[in-house]
């Protein structure tokens, strides 16, 4: 048995425990999240929030490339958010390798050089900042007042604000 | 107070009776989700992963983009996850636009036409089949033999596989 054909098993014992019946598609909390993909970070457990209050994006790292746009332009201009959190952590694969030695590496296995950025970065507090200057930048996400970035501690469960 | 003032309440709680400590980096299953970012899917308690068990990337549709394929490479080259789950959903907002509509609506508000793709679609299963095409196609994505695509219906709860 594959690993996905347990997580089957599990989610017929979620449907059969389904309660929530029909939410409403736009967000009840008019929020997006945009996050890291990391298994440790359960996004919502560590907001607390129920099925049908936010969008949550995620990607290597939680950073913000035109997909991120594409995904947060979505959430804005057609379902109605207004607020965003940035969420990075601690012990991040980010900060393990260069995006020229990553590049290299694939480079050199596949003959072929990625045409798009890794995205690994040095800082989580430069990067949450980088993250939260590429949404202000741009022209497609119209709501960027209430954008605020944190550093999710993997040790502890805490959030730390950075700006 | 803001939503994102709330949650940080929230995650307070979430600390405070913080249990499980250091996991490692790695993802524990070995599995990679890329489901959609709508507000009614927690992909933790759908699948029933706990916190260590799988990386979850997420976006608007759940599609597959260079950023999904910036990811993955991450995920598997580095991390080593070898099994990859798809997840769209039923009631998609994917579904209600298209991207001539919404690109023209963004030009005409900004002035500025995004150079991205919006990615709607008018079929859940074949998008499904899209994405998975696409992985399949990309050298960057190491293992491809594992990849499985889903639809959750949002009014059950259930998962059903497309391919």
């Amino acid at each position: 048995m594959t690993v996905t054909d347990e997580l089957l098993r599990n989610n017929e014992a979620y449907a059969a425990s389904f309660e929530h019946g029909e939410l409403p598609l736009p967000p009840g909390k008019k929020l997006a999240v945009v996050a890291c993909m990391d298994a440790r970070l359960d996004v919502h457990a560590i907001l607390g929030l129920a099925p049908g209050d936010a969008h949550v994006i995620r990607n290597a790292g939680g950073v913000v490339t035109d997909d991120e746009i594409r995904s947060l332009a979505i959430s804005q201009r057609l379902l109605g958010t207004e607020e965003i959190i940035l969420i990075h952590h601690t012990d991040c694969g980010m900060l393990t390798f260069t995006d020229d030695a990553f590049k290299r590496s694939i480079q050199d296995e596949t003959g072929i050089k990625p045409e798009w950025a890794p995205e690994s970065f040095p800082d989580l507090d430069e990067d949450i900042k980088q993250s939260i200057a590429r949404i202000k930048a741009s022209p497609f996400v119209p709501k960027r007042d209430a954008i605020r970035g944190f550093v999710y501690a993997v040790e502890t469960g805490k959030l730390r604000e950075v700006v």
